[in-house]
Order: structure tokens, then sequence, then C-alpha cells
């Protein structure tokens, strides 16, 4: 045997070693991946054919339907959860109660002017928290603005006594739809008081939409009283009526339009948020969390926002009991109350936590619709993401792959904030803000398989989750 | 200076070397990459801003509608077709000869049965190349079988004078809808020959739909004549209502069903494939194709099957010439005719390509619906399956990064078997089966983002082919 030989033979020890160790680890990975394929298997199977998450959410929105935090629809929907997650499963089924606002829309809202004789009619929705305009309405003159700057280089002169029309388009070439929501939301949320602040007297905001129909878009708005301690009425128009609105009003700067909106905010009202769990067999104090929000804007049915997160929520328990599946953590299924106006629920269950004590070990929102799955954002905090991400090829055949780093919901930010672990689901964005916040967020724009392998996604991770995290 | 020492100083000089070699070439690789991510950047932007594929699908669904092979609307979609691609900006526009089948439907269907005096009527379609039952129809008892083992095992002591329905359900458990598909389809394909050998006279099919709904789903058929001879009818039937045919065949089992089918098959017509070509500025003769059927169904719009594939493929020529690409190869879009009960177009194709020693690149089939996009499925032919897989960081920011082995379609199906690598563009399967081949495949169905960031996704690896393949 020569030197080189001999090197040779010893590097060949060494990597036999070496290998031998590699196939070790490769096969005690692989067993162990390959226990945990078979078990998301048996999860998918479960659910794509023996889930319920349709059928509850088919119940919430055709039996409860729309149900704005302190309406009698949200006091039914809060019933309906208990019952619902004591029929997954659940252990025990928690009502938390936190006050939540209470504003009613009243009778259905009007937005007209006059061209050549012939009233135009404005397809129109008036915004979450927004004052009404008084029994007799108002009417003013339009000011178009394109942005915040363009309101503030025109001034009180040019605003006084208006109503100021934030014309701002969702941006269409961002591939994530929540990106051009992201950058358009500001003009609902802060327009009016930015308005009034240069003395409008109402303000009209062009629905936050990707498709260009008539459906008037709602959602929340606040009166910042940093900005103005006036409040002035806010309403959305649809995409069409916006656009024949700039077309008179080019024609007709002079242009009078007529406000009518009879909605107000009455006192505070006890709610709940809904909280079913399964007790953990090993370390029943520490919780996984997946939660949606029961509350929903009046206008729809709530089934994309977010009835589908609330179903999916509920469906871990069942399939977690259907599958004799018995966690070693204590897993919760949370309907937040309150996410469109206050955040109310999210704020008392953070709340709740701290004060009790509960570790939360990762706590995960679906408020995106019940799309077809994409894939998780997931926090950066304690691991959690690069542990997730190690689990990238079991979802693979699912077709929720997609791991991105940071993640989470309203929901749960508060969480967040004490430094819990958080994760975003997140199904296809492209359909969710054709219906977002109107009268078509009804069942039938959900496809059941769609929604099934949402749910599916989040409970195999919650699975893995449980069992090594 | 040790031995050890000068080692080390020798590969440190060394590695310095080949580290200079690793910057240089991730530089140069970064730098190509990056101005490819540029350059996709602006074809998306295009696509979600300028694309005219939505409008163009609208066309071809509302003012031509269902237009299967030698109907007066196919040849209005071929007229249509060839002004869809000038305006999108082709050199020149082909029509290329094929003869087709001309198969009609005649009078819409009937299916009915008595059950207590009753008349039930079943919601049902004619399968596609299905001879008729005559004007006076037939009316046999009814078998069922859930396989085509189930009706060897009866023979023709069973199954002889009556109507065989095989009812066999979607597998609802299969992530990818198609897989049910391809499992369900032999029945709707040969189930009428298998049933005719052993003496049935007309077959009845459980649609193959994802969905428990009670539109029937249409669809070809063939008449095996080494199985058998004889040519029954072949009807397939909604879901709901072959839940309703199973439970009152349950309780009668000499229930009788009546049939009444005009279709026939009359002597095929010259038809054309539509092929928009984008001459290249280094090698013309050589050709990279994106392809769509221009037939569909006669019973909805054809709007995901295939209006969807054909305004996509066109939509690459127009944004090549929107942004100044000026191919080396020869771009063409083909609209093929006769996908759905033939192949006739495909088949030209492939002839006409030999013929004219036409070298083919790669052929990419877009049928699967105008859905978000999941990524392509590729050929290991000739390495463009590893090209493409290189291209996949590219392709992540836009959803359709999935890139797996084998794909195609069939159009290019000749193509594929003369060695051309071919790709199927994939585009999520969830709810494509819930209107596959039904008179709901209308253009309503269709979401413009979707449909766009396909066409989107087609055009950034046509473009990357074109360049680096």
């Amino acid at each position: 045997m020569n030197t080189y030989s001999h090197k040779l033979g010893a590097a060949l020890t060494f990597n036999k070693q070496l290998l031998l160790s590699i196939i070790l680890l490769v096969v005690g990975f692989s067993k162990a991946q390959n226990a945990d394929s078979l078990q998301l298997r048996k999860l998918y199977d479960y659910y794509l054919s023996q889930s319920k998450c349709y059928g509850n959410l088919q119940h919430l929105c055709k039996k409860v339907g729309g149900r704005i935090s302190g309406s009698p629809q949200a006091g039914q929907a809060v019933q309906w959860a208990k019952t619902a997650m004591y029929a997954a499963g659940a252990d025990t089924v928690i009502l938390q109660p936190c006050m939540v606002p209470h504003w009613v829309r009243g009778k259905k809202e009007k937005c007209q002017y006059e061209v050549g004789g012939k009233i135009m009619s404005v397809s129109c929705v008036a915004l979450g928290s927004s004052v009404g305009t008084g029994p007799k309405g108002l009417k003013a003159k339009v000011l178009e603005v394109k942005s915040f700057e363009e309101l503030e280089r025109l001034s009180e002169k040019e605003v006084k006594g208006k109503i100021v029309f934030y014309n701002v388009f969702f941006e269409q070439k961002h591939v994530r739809t929540g990106q051009a929501y992201g950058e358009a939301v500001k003009y609902r949320g802060r327009g009016a008081s930015y308005a009034a602040k240069y003395g409008a007297v109402a303000v009209l905001v062009r629905s936050m939409t990707s498709v260009a129909d008539d459906e008037p878009h709602t959602g929340n708005m606040n009166y910042d009283t940093s900005i103005s301690k006036t409040k002035i009425p806010a309403l959305a128009i649809g995409y069409i009526s916006a656009d024949n609105l700039l077309r008179d009003l080019n024609q007709n700067k002079q242009l009078e339009v007529y406000l009518e909106m009879h909605c107000e905010t009455l006192p505070d009202v006890l709610s709940y948020n809904v909280i079913g769990q399964i007790n953990g067999t090993e370390k029943p104090n520490e919780f996984i969390i997946t939660g949606g929000h029961l509350d929903s804007w009046d206008n729809g049915e709530g089934a994309h926002d977010d009835g589908a997160g609330v179903v999916q929520s509920i469906e871990v328990l069942a399939a977690f009991k259907a599958l004799g599946i018995k966690p070693k953590h204590s897993i919760r299924a949370v309907a937040f109350m309150n996410e469109e106006n206050g955040l109310a629920g999210g704020k008392a269950y953070a709340k709740a936590a701290k004060e009790k004590g509960e570790i939360h070990l990762a706590a995960l929102e679906t408020d995106a619709g019940g799309y077809t799955p994409r894939g998780f954002g997931v926090d950066t905090t304690n691991g959690l993401y690069k542990k997730v991400l190690s689990w990238k090829p079991l979802f693979t055949p699912y077709y929720v792959d997609r791991i991105s780093e940071g993640g989470g919901g309203a929901d749960i930010s508060e969480l967040d904030k004490a430094g819990v672990p958080c994760i975003g689901f997140e199904p296809d964005t492209q359909r969710y803000f054709d219906i977002h916040h109107t009268a078509e967020d009804t069942f039938d724009k959900i496809n059941k398989r769609e929604l099934e392998l949402g749910a599916g996604g989040i409970g195999a991770l919650l699975y893995l989750i449980d069992r090594y995290y």
C-alpha cells in the first residue's frame, strides 16, 4: 500500500464513519419525517372528506349573518361558536368577557347629486364608527384629492365647507393585494380627521377594491383628535360611482352632493371571545392557539372575513379529536370578538393571559379569507420561523409551503407585543379585496375544498408545533 | 514557515483565487439575474395594468360563446382569434387547416323516471360523440355499478337490456383535483363500449365534479370497437340527481328510466388552428410556442376551458410588443382547434411542423383554467427542466415558482412525441372541476387578476427561454 493509498484508505475510513453518521442521521430524520408525513396525510384525509368547517360556515353565514360588535347577531354568533366548539370536541369552552363598541348603521345611507335635472344615485356605505349627518342630511360642493399631501397644499381656503373626496386607487401592479390595501387604507382610517382639520364637512372615499365594480366597501375609520376635534361623516363609494362622480365633477366644479347617513355610536356593550380548548396531556398550562374573528361587518355575511378563519380554527379541535391526537400542550381555537372596529377581544385575551400567567408557545391567526392556501408568515421570535421552515417539505404536497419571515394578525397583535411567537395563515390574496367589507362577502363565495385545504394546513402546523416546538 | 503553514498559505492563495472566481461568478450571475428580475417586473407591470387578456376573453365568451368543433361559433372564434392576434402585434397570423369532427347536440336531452306517479327529472347532458336515442327515446331498467370490474362480474345476464349507471365519485382526498379526474374519466371515455359489450342499451355517468351540486358535466366519449361494435347512447347526470336516482333505485330495482337524446355526428368539416407569430431576429426558423385551445363545449362559454389559455397565449405577443422585446427565436401563440373531441388541431400542427422542418425549442400549453398560478410542469427533454428550475427565484415574487418534472398538454402531445420539450402551465386546481364542461364555465367565473398573473408567468417564462435556453 503506498502512501497515497494509505491516505486514501484513512480518508475512506474517516469517510465511512462520516457516511455512517450521516446515514443514521438521515434515516432517523427520515423516519421522523416519514411518520409526520403519514400523520399529515391522515389529517388531510380527515379535512377533505369529513370536516365540518364548510357546514359550520354555512350555518354562521346563513342562520346568523352579518354580526357587527354589539349587535344581536354578534350575540347569536357567540352562542353558536360555543355550541360548535363543544360539538367539535372541546374539553372546555370559555366565554371571555370584553366591552365592545356599539356602532349602528341605521337606515340605508344616501348619496346623490343632480346632473341636468337628473338625480345621480351613488352606490355607497357609511364607514364604521362614522357619525351620521342628522336626519336632514347635508349638501355641499365636492373637492377631489389624491393624497393627504394634496389636501395640505390646498389648505383651508379651498377645503372649508366642502366634502373631500379621496380618490385613491388600489395599485394593481402589486402582486399581493394586501400591499395595495395597506397603501390606500389610511385614507379610510384617518381621512375624515385630516379633512376636518381644514374645515371639510364630510368625506367620501373611493372603495378599497381590486375590482372595477360598484360594490361599496365599508371598514373602520377613527376620529383622531390629535389631528382634529371635529367629527365629520365618512362614506365609502363604489368604484364605478367614483368614476362617474369624477366625470361629472370635471364638467361642473360647482356640483353639490347630498349625503344622508343615520349611523351613530351607542354606549359600549358586554360581549365575549369564545375559546374552545383541548387540554394538554403534559403541559396543560402551555398553550398553542389558532384564531379568527367572530364579528363581521353588517352589510354582508362575514364569510371570508372572517367566518372562514373561525371555522378553520374550530376544525383543529375536531380533527385532533377525530384522529385521537392527544396534544402535549393545551390547544385553543379562539373566536375573537370585535376585530373590525376596536380589537376589544384581542386585548382582553392578551390581558387575561398575562394575569393568569398562561404561557403561549405560539399563536396563529387566520383572517385573510378562506381561499386556496399558499403558506404561513412566521415570527422569528424564539426560533419559530426556523422550526417551521424545517417542516417545509412536509407542507409541499399540500400546496401550503410558502414560509415567510414575519406574520401574525390583528387579534393576536397584543400577544405579539408580549413576546408570543405569532403566525399568520396566508391564503392566496387575489380575490379577497373583490368582496372585502361588502355585501358580497357571502357564503356562495366560499369554495369548500379551498376552505378545507386552508384548515388542513393550520391543523397540520399546530400538530407539528405541539410535537416538536 | 512550517509545512503546515506553507500548505495553509498555498491553500489561502488558492482560495483567494477561488474566492475571486466565485465573487466574479456570483456578481456576474447576480447582474444577469438582477437584469432579468427587472425585466420580469416590467412584464408583470404590463400584465397587471395594461393587458387585454381579460377584455379579449370577455369578447370570446360573450360575443362568440360556446364553440364546439364544426359549429358556426367555432368558425367565428377562428376569425376573432386572427383579429385579436394582429391587434396584439403579431407579424403574421396563419390559419392552419385541419378537418374536425362535427358532433351536434340537437334538442336538449331528457332523462326522467316515475316514482309514485310523480315524474322525476334528472339533470343531464349528452356526452360528446355519443349517438342519440332516436326521436322516440328509450326506456329501460337501471343497473348501478361502481367499476368496470363490478360490471364484468355481473356479466351479460344482469346487464342485457339495461341502462348501466356508472356511479363513480371523485376522490375528494386527492389534493390535486386532476388526479381524481384522471381516475374517474375512463368511465366517461370507455364506459359505453364496456357496457355495450354485455348488452346494455345506454349508459349514465355520474358527473366528474369536485362539488355536490346538480350541474351535469359533459366531455368526450369514444366508441372503442375493440371492446364492442355496438354504439349506445351515453349521458352524464348531475351529482345530486345521481344521488336521488340511487335512492329511488334502492327502493325499487324495477324502476325504469326514460332517455331522449337528439345528438348525432355529421361529416367532418374544415376548420383551423390560428397561429400568431412574432418573427425571431436571430433564428426565425426556431420556435417557442404557447397555446391553448379555441374550441370548447357547447353548453357553457368555454371561459376557463380554454378561452383563458387562448387569451393568455395571445397576450405574450402583446406584452413583447408593448415592451419592445425583440425575441431571438420566433414566438408563436397557437389557438388550437378541436382539443375537446379529436385533437385534430394538435395533430395538424405537429404534422406541418415536421413537414416544414420547423425546429421547436419548447412548447407550452395552458389548458387548466385561468386560476391563480402555482407553477409549471416541465419536461426533462434537452435539459429544459433544469434550466427552468434555475430560474425559480425569479418566479417566487409572482407566486408561480412551483416547478415540477414532467408536463405538457393534449394539444402539444404530438410535439412531445416528436421530442419537443414541453411545458404545462399549472394554475391552482381547486375550482376547476366545479365548472369543467358545464353550463357554468362562463366569463363571470374568471378573476381578472388571476388570469393576468397566469398570463404574466407564461410571458415571463417564454422571455427567459428565448434568452437563455
